[in-house]
């Protein structure tokens, strides 16, 4: 039943977020009955942040291939991937509502921001490191842009076109990653 | 009135999305009376449309610098602008629940993007002209890249480091341009 109700919870708040959220509908939705979720639940912000830590990882999938257009590719293909369907919505609303509601939010937004920070910020210290980029490469810029670009293509993709921009992937991953190493470099010679 | 009542209206929008956005918060925070929204506007859709249209325009900013430099700042400048504010939440929202309200938004979510687009396409098309840029050169990588970086930047911050954010704009916007131009120029001389 856990299982059921957390899918659903996400789901709904990808779709409505907070204010839209209702444990009216999550129960309608999961088929599980309203009491059954207020005697396990306490609330539906405690409801909410036990299902989005249960369903949705922060980004880890830094892959350590000791290249990093490898590591940047395997980084693109995660944020298109999450970014094209419920559980990228659900980290958009996030956003949002942190900045709407920071005392109900700030934590969960925190868990998620920190995790990929720090998992981008050793990817980018380890390619420092190898001499493929310059001393001074800032993690936020690779995560602004990674995130970002996944973020607009998105939010602006036309409804049903989830399909076709999931077949083309590994050409958007590729444009991406280009422009973002050759960004990142600027003149310098990888050694 | 109409004036106070759109700008209500696009604030309660940003901060909860169409989910949780009632005539009865308009009507209470803007001081009008219920009856006389419900008798000025058909229904809710209605006066979110227009008052998105009336705030809040298309990014028009392209200033014509004659140097792809500039013109990117400058549209760099209004980007960070806008999302470090209601306008931007607002347009956020706008996106997500185009997507999960296809039919009511996609119009809206339409004049947005096309009207952001055609304004990239121009300066890109003037920029490869100028022999500035590659011929190929993806305005979508560029529009993604300038509002990602700004979405991210934004949706992530810390609640009340707006100002401190507002103050480091030009700091913000020289490394993105720079990464941004030296990405999309790879190893393109410039004439």
């Amino acid at each position: 039943m856990e299982a059921r109700v957390y899918s659903v919870v996400v789901l709904v708040f990808a779709e409505k977020g907070w204010a839209g959220f209702t444990l009216d509908e999550v129960a309608r939705r999961s088929g599980v009955g309203k009491a059954s979720v207020y005697l396990r639940w306490r609330d539906k912000r405690e409801l909410l942040l036990a299902a989005m830590r249960d369903r949705l990882e922060p980004f880890q999938g830094w892959t350590h291939t000791g290249d990093l257009r490898e590591d940047l590719k395997a980084m693109a293909r995660y944020v298109f991937g999450m970014y094209w369907g419920w559980a990228g919505l659900a980290i958009m609303r996030l956003w949002l509502d942190a900045r709407t509601y920071p005392d109900l939010f700030a934590d969960l937004r925190d868990f998620y921001l920190f995790g990929s920070v720090r998992t981008v910020e050793a990817m980018i210290a380890a390619a420092v490191d190898r001499g493929e980029l310059p001393e001074g490469t800032a993690p936020a810029l690779v995560l602004g842009t990674m995130f970002g670009v996944a973020t607009v293509q998105v939010s602006v993709a036309p409804p049903g076109q989830g399909e076709d921009l999931t077949a083309r992937t590994e050409e958007y991953v590729d444009r991406l990653v280009d422009m973002v190493l050759t960004g990142l470099r600027g003149g310098h010679q990888p050694r």
